[in-house]
This record gives structure tokens, sequence and C-alpha cells, in this order.
């Protein structure tokens, strides 16, 4: 099976521990390297999260660089512990890596991936795009030296989940989206519309619990403090799944009903409006079509049971290692 | 039967033609008075269409005045020609009401009439809401003075229809739709996310050219035009029933099965999202709640077959006699 080169770019996060779990159990992709962000969590606790899980993962092996602490246009301003918890990961203790983080920031990390591999390289952002931002700005080719680039991000006709249109990660950093989303490269866009329709529920968690994987028991521990706060969103604990959706939309392990290609703006203004991705769908009533020109992809509806899907992932023996991968 | 008072605005337009005329049919409401503003046409435009409309509906006794010619913050820029025909109406050409308007502005009218029936009347605004701001200027009371105002206009969730996420009538002045969702009075929007739900189709325009009724007629002539409009939207020729709808919700003519009082800002800023009616149904996910404090209420969902009422309505004699209407 060829081994897709992939570079993530997140804010570890529950879901991202979850995302990057799912990421590495994926035999179709060879994970080069993660850039961390602030978001959920600052970007630096977010790199220890990610050095932890990983070592859990038995992918020590995998570069880890601390990226951007403040938006491009506003300081960071504590992330969502009520969300997250103080640690990012629900207050669950990982095992400390003792490893260190990269000399290189993750925008650098980041071209340097897209450089070894030309045209080769999948990007999976699940945190603001502030990384991804700065790597444009050092490198202004990086849209023709990357594959793709899957953001889960933004709501488009569903309500945003830190205002009533913006969601969280493009809310954090509205101007470093924009740059992204404008920036030319086949951008697919994984908003609430899709991942706030595929929960993971008590009985999934349950499976994670009794699983003989560590990393599912630890994923277990730290779903039991997210769906405390899905408990208001929702009425009943459980989750959504944004993060593990979008990577596995960009590996192929989710596909897509519905996904037009259609302009797609982000609201940098200072208005009610502020972090809106603003996705043209007045198309739909004839059906929708990709329009000409569009190089975002907006995911609207994936059919298939994905939280069945993901939970059996992390459930099963990771497949840490290249060769193990190669089955 | 009680016929509550009734004033309606309106820049007629082919669907402010559907609405004025289900208007005079319903036993139920009392027409006050009409004013018009730019919008579909211009306000004069608006105004003559309206006088020869309530002449074929023998409603010659209605005070018609015209309201404002340019919105709050910007001059009108020559409406929706391509929409509503030249004329406002399709191109349909009625017979002149050798009637003149009256001497008021239609803000004054709206404002006199409030103080004639306090507490008693109805607004209805199936234009930009123009008139109604300058109204609040001129009577700082007239939210304790009137019942309700239904709005036509906006769109929740919906793609909007002048932008990806502005409707027409509040896209043509946004800081006037701030103003009257701002006031404190019950609204009550009836956005696209409803009237584009709910069509009427060419078997229905075939028994408005059938019908006995004059109005009916005329009628069916101006929805062909429209019709031709609404083929690039839908891929056939059909069309939403904005204003009626709106009308109907108000007399209670359609009933919605979901419409929620949700904090509701209409976006005043100059970035893509100007004109947006960004309301806050992040509650949908428990059930959507009527949220404490709200003033504005959201009809996303109207269940009853809307268009074969209307069309039912209008094909039927006019009851245009206040006598005849207490049946």
């Amino acid at each position: 099976m060829t081994r897709t080169p992939v570079y993530l770019d997140c804010d570890t996060g529950i879901d991202d521990a979850l995302a990057l779990a799912y990421l590495v159990a994926q035999p179709n992709a060879d994970l080069r390297g993660v850039g961390t962000v602030s978001g959920n969590t600052d970007a630096a606790q977010a790199a220890r999260n990610t050095l932890d899980l990983l070592a859990v993962l038995g992918r020590g092996d995998v570069p880890v660089a601390v990226g951007e602490h403040d938006f491009l246009t506003r300081a960071y301003a504590g992330g969502a512990p009520h969300v997250h918890g103080g640690n990012g990961i629900g207050g669950v203790r990982l095992e400390p890596a003792h490893r260190p983080v990269e000399e290189t920031t993750a925008a650098e990390l980041l071209v340097s991936l897209a450089r070894e591999s030309p045209g080769e390289l999948r990007v999976i952002a699940i945190g603001p795009l502030t990384n991804l931002a700065r790597a444009l700005e050092l490198e202004p080719r990086l849209p023709e030296l990357v594959a793709s680039v899957t953001v889960m991000g933004g709501a488009a006709l569903a309500p945003g989940n830190v205002s009533p249109v913006a969601e969280a990660n493009i809310a954090n950093d509205p101007e470093a989206a924009q740059a992204v989303i404008a920036a030319g490269w086949p951008v697919t866009l994984v908003p609430l519309d899709v991942t706030m329709a595929h929960l993971l529920e008590e009985p999934h968690r349950q499976q994670l619990a009794g699983s003989d994987q560590p990393v599912a028991r630890l994923l277990a521990e730290m779903l039991g403090h997210y769906f405390e706060f899905y408990r208001d969103v929702f009425g009943r604990g459980c989750s959504a799944m944004h993060d593990p959706l979008a990577v596995a939309i960009a590996l192929g392990g989710a596909v897509p009903d519905t996904a037009p290609l259609v302009p797609v703006v982000v609201d940098t203004g200072e208005g009610p409006g502020r972090g809106q991705t603003i996705c043209d769908l007045r198309g739909r009533y004839r059906g929708l079509a990709d329009v000409p020109g569009a190089t975002c992809r907006v995911v609207l509806r994936v059919g298939a049971d994905f939280p069945g899907h993901l939970t059996q992932a992390l459930s099963a023996p990771v497949t840490a290692e290249p060769a193990e991968a190669a089955r």
C-alpha cells in the first residue's frame, strides 16, 4: 500500500488526541510531522500533549514543532479549558515523553516537509490556521508543493459554536483562515455541518474504555470530560467528532456524500459575523454542483457511521510501525 | 368575527401583489393603510402598482402613502427588474386607478394608524424596513402602540438570495432592519428558510389563470414573468412565495411549526456578511426553545400546504367589503 506523507497541524485538545490516534493507526498514512498552535490550549501545552500521546502510540519518531502562540492579529486569550480541561486533554495525566520538540517552528517544519515530497504532502489542520498562514508567508510556492489541505473548521449552513455563526478554529484566527482558503491550493473544509452530525455516544466510549489498547483507555478517560461539556449542547453525555472526522476525510476513511466546490470567504471584520466561513450555497435549490474556479470543497454530509468506524479503529491494535502498516 | 387593523408596508413587486390580494381577501383583517418603499421597484412605482391593484380588488378606499425612496445610509440603486420586471409587476399593465396617494409619508401614515388603535395594529412589512425605522424615529413610543410586526426578510440557516448570506429586503437597508429588530416590539421574521420551502408551481398558476376572478388572472400573468427568474434557481418554472407567506403567518392563515424566540442581530458592517440576519440557533441540538428576553421570533418551518392554501384563497371571490367579510 502506498503511504501518503502527512503533516498534521493541531491544538491538542481532546478531539485532536482522538484524531492523532486515528491518524497513526491508518496504514495508508505516513505521519511525517506535527505542528502545534494555540487554540484548545496553548501551542506549547499542545506540543507536550502531542509528544506524550505519540509515545503512548509508539511513535516517538515523529517530529513535533511548536507553532504560533498568538494569532495573526490578536493575542491568544486562554483557550477552552471548560471544554478540554486545564491541560487540554481533560485533566488526564500522561507519562511525560522526555523528548524535545524540534528547533524549527511549525511553519518551518511544514515548509521543509513539503519541499521533501513535492506534490505529495497532505496537510491536515485541526486547529486555528495561523501556522499554515505563516508557512504561506515563508514559502509562497507552498500551494504548488502540497497535494491537499484538509481543515476542520467553519460552519456553512449550521450554527457556529463560539458565536451564532462562527466556529472556534476559524474564529480564533479569521485572517489566517482567509489567507489559507484564498491561497489557491485544494482545500477541503470540514465544518460543523458534518462534525455536529456524527456523535460519539456513551456506548462508544465504553467500548474504548474496555479496549486492551492503552491509548483507547486514555481517550475514553478524556472523553468523560468532553462529554460533560456537550451535555449542555445535546442534552446528554456525548460528543461531536470534529477533528477525527477531518483526518478520516483527508485519508479516505470517511467519504463525503455532499461536498461541493464553492466560493468561500471568511468574515474578517469586527462585526457580529467575525470568523464566519461564508460559503456560497445558493445553488442548493437546483442541486449543488461544483462552481468553476472554486478551490474550496465544503463537506456538508457524510452518510456512513463514522463514530462506529472511529471507535473500531481506536480499539484495535495500533499499527504503529511502517513495516506493520504495509500488511 | 373581530377584524384586526393592519398596516402593510411593501415594495410592490410580484409577490407583494399576491400578498396584497391575499390580505384583502382575509375576513379577519381590516387593511387600514399601505405604505410603499423602494426595493423590488422604487417607492413611487410601488405606490402606483398598489393603487391600481387595490382598484382591481375593489378597495379604492385604502389609503396608500409613498415612503422612502432611499435607504437610511445608501441610495436606492434600481431595484430588481430582472426578477419583477421593469414596472415591478412583471410588465403586466393594470388600469390606472386615477386616485392620489396620501399627502403624508408612509412612516407618518403608520404612526397615525398606530395612534388610532393603540395596541391593536398589526404591522406587516414585506419590503426593506426603511419606513418602519423612520416611524420609530418619528414616534419612539411606536413599539407600545403596535400589537405586532411581521417581516418578510432575512435568512437564518438557509443561504441568502442577494449574497451567500443576505436576503434582499434586509440587504437593501441593514441599518433599518437592525433598528426594527432591536426596537423591543414583538417581531416575527419570515426568512428564506421557510419562503424558499413553499413553492407555487405551474398547476397553481394555471388554477389562477383559469379563475373567474380578474385579479387572479392578472396575478397568473405576473407569475409567468416571476417563474422565468426562478427557473435558474430551482431548475424549473415555479416561484417562492415570500411575501404572501409573511401575510398569512401574521393573520393566522399559515401556522409555523418551528418559530423560536431567539437573539437576532443584523450585520451592518461593510464586509461580505453585510445584511445577514444573524440568528442565534445554537440551541437547536437540544431542541430549539424560546430564549428569555428575546423579542424576535424566527420562523423556520411551516408544515401545511401553503401554496395550495394561497391559490385557493386567490381564486375564490374576493371578500372586499367590510360587510361581506363578517360572514
